[in-house]
């Protein structure tokens, strides 16, 4: 294991305190900011986030902040997903491309008013591909990243914990809606979402002053529900099939490719960025999608670089993000498979650095 | 010291293999890449830097490049520095502002011929701010990062280390120049630069195949000059007063803040982004600004969040970066001074994790 230089460069957040006597044990960097990947173990942490409830600090999911009168102009030229629709209250998970077609990010949209929006981003600087694109449009619109931090809730009891502290209003936050509830005073966005299929919240901390406050608040409530400092966890996000930006795609991906065809209504009237590029795709469809591929045999090591797949001499692939699942007793990854071996139960292999392992091609991720 | 968790979001470098088998022992995330930060220890790296020569893995630089008829237009739309003088085959630094002239980077531009350039950029996706104007202003230029990777040959003896690989014409490359020179078969772009003062070249490594047989070569020849593995050194940036884009400035900050105000040509008739801005603070004049900064007493620790700098109850300022230095046998440090102090010899206070110390504001770094 090397370690992390720790530099201002590397942003801490609102939260780090907590997250350093709660005993943080490995850092990744995301958006130029500290994301906690360890506490206990990853399998430990694996184990009580299905089990209980975990606090975490992902502060690194920064928000593009568009506000004016062409903010809503602005937030559908910027996805192939038609916004029409959408209502102050709701979250959209929302491709971005580049002009090709390319993902440059696959954030959630977060409506709070006809004029004014959050774009909750992965790991690019959105925000100037969002300055740019509005200042070479000469649009009315204010971009900016504000003082907020996300944290999330996530886990089986999410719900109770979070009704301690925001009141039973928690509960009937539908999935992908937020309301406005307040803590210390403030109202704060809280939306029923999360990077896990364990259920729960993600709470849009908007201030640094409150965010120790709402984190201590959290862990001395959680306490009657075994409540520990958490997060994303690379097991979970594999078996429930979450896709990691910069991990599983990159801008050399098209939306098709990641499985987010359902997300591009390029056919409606909508004006976005790629719009001609995605609807060439759209009828020709992808030649490669990411699928689910299960890795036989021992336990394997993390996968800091693609790993070819093949079938004989042919690479017919790359796997780009792989555990050993305890729940499925197995190898659970995903990667890119081109169409001519995505089909379920299609046998490959797949060239780890400790070698060459048979692996399975499935229809869906583990859930 | 805590891990850090890698994956393929963390990008590899052509160079990894190298890197590791040398032995580094932390990272740091540049650009979404590795970046080490030390082999040995930072005090031994440091010395070696200034006695010998190093070889750093800086892929982290990577480039923007611009091709097309509307190239050259685009690059000088994205400046105040004026660039109407540069030839083919020279370097420029040049700061890269918003349209309220906050910096976005502050990379090096490198002018490949007239409708082809490269920027080798600082620690922002300076891609997307890039290709977002380049859109919104319908330019005829294709915008992308190529596959390159720079490599730095640093230190008093890396004229000699690199005449054995690319022959005696790397001797006449001016500072901030560059030739064509040839590597297996190849031909690269050897600039006389890098970010030490202790002089040296980055070679501009185009093709990731050949980044492992030119890091041997450079290993090979380099015996006879006690060549090590090397990496940008924070003490050693620090007494030269090579700022760090994320450290010591961000996206609040104007360039005349950062002392490059003779980098930006305002009054010629270029037109740029946040060219109205930047007349503003260029008239006004800006009311802090970088500092050499000397904090007394025993060594400091790494500075990974600002330090208020103080005068009596009143805060006059921060520091970004600090470390103690051997040759100097003090902390050398730099931040944003407020008018008030800025001034050589002015005693201030600056609150470290471990205690107030005193300190004296410098007009010049350690140079």
């Amino acid at each position: 294991m090397k370690a992390i230089a720790l530099s201002r460069r590397l942003r801490r957040t609102p939260f780090s305190e907590g997250v350093e006597a709660a005993g943080v044990k490995g850092y990744t960097v995301y958006n130029r900011m500290l994301l906690p990947t360890v506490f206990r173990s990853v399998e430990e942490d694996y184990r009580h986030l299905k089990d209980a409830v975990q606090v975490w600090d992902v502060s690194c999911e920064r928000q593009v902040e568009l506000r004016g009168p062409d903010a809503t102009r602005l937030m559908q030229m910027l996805t192939p997903r038609d916004l029409r629709t959408m209502v102050v209250g709701q979250c959209y998970y929302v491709p971005i491309v580049d002009e090709t077609g390319g993902m440059l990010n696959d954030p959630v949209a977060v409506k709070l008013a006809e004029d004014r929006w959050w774009i909750s981003i992965a790991d690019s600087d959105l925000l100037l591909w969002v300055k740019g694109i509005a200042y070479g449009y000469r649009l009315d619109v204010l971009v900016d990243e504000p003082d907020v931090s996300p944290l999330a809730v996530q886990g089986p009891k999410a719900d109770d914990l979070m009704a301690d502290i925001f009141g039973n209003a928690v509960r009937d936050i539908r999935f992908f809606r937020f309301k406005e509830l307040e803590f210390a005073g403030r109202k704060l966005v809280v939306a029923r979402s999360g990077y896990s299929k364990q259920g729960g919240f993600e709470i849009y901390v908007e201030g640094s002053d409150i965010g120790m406050p709402l984190w201590n608040a959290l862990m001395e409530a959680g306490k009657r529900f075994d409540v520990h400092a958490g997060c994303p966890n690379l097991i979970e996000r594999i078996e429930g099939g979450l896709l990691s930006y910069g991990n599983d795609m990159t801008d050399d991906n098209t939306p098709h490719e990641c499985g987010l065809g359902r997300f591009c209504n390029t056919q409606s009237a909508i004006g976005c960025v790629g719009r001609d590029a995605l609807l060439r795709v759209a009828q020709e469809g992808p030649v490669r999608q990411i699928r689910a591929v299960e890795i036989h045999g021992d336990p394997v090591g993390g996968c800091d670089r693609l790993w070819p797949v093949m079938a004989g001499d042919m690479q017919v692939g790359n796997i780009s993000s792989a555990a050993y699942s305890p729940d499925f007793n197995t190898n659970v990854a995903m990667g890119l498979i081109r169409m001519t071996h995505w089909d379920e139960g299609s046998e490959v292999d797949v060239i780890t650095p400790d070698g060459v392992r048979p692996a399975t091609v499935r229809e869906t991720f583990w859930i």
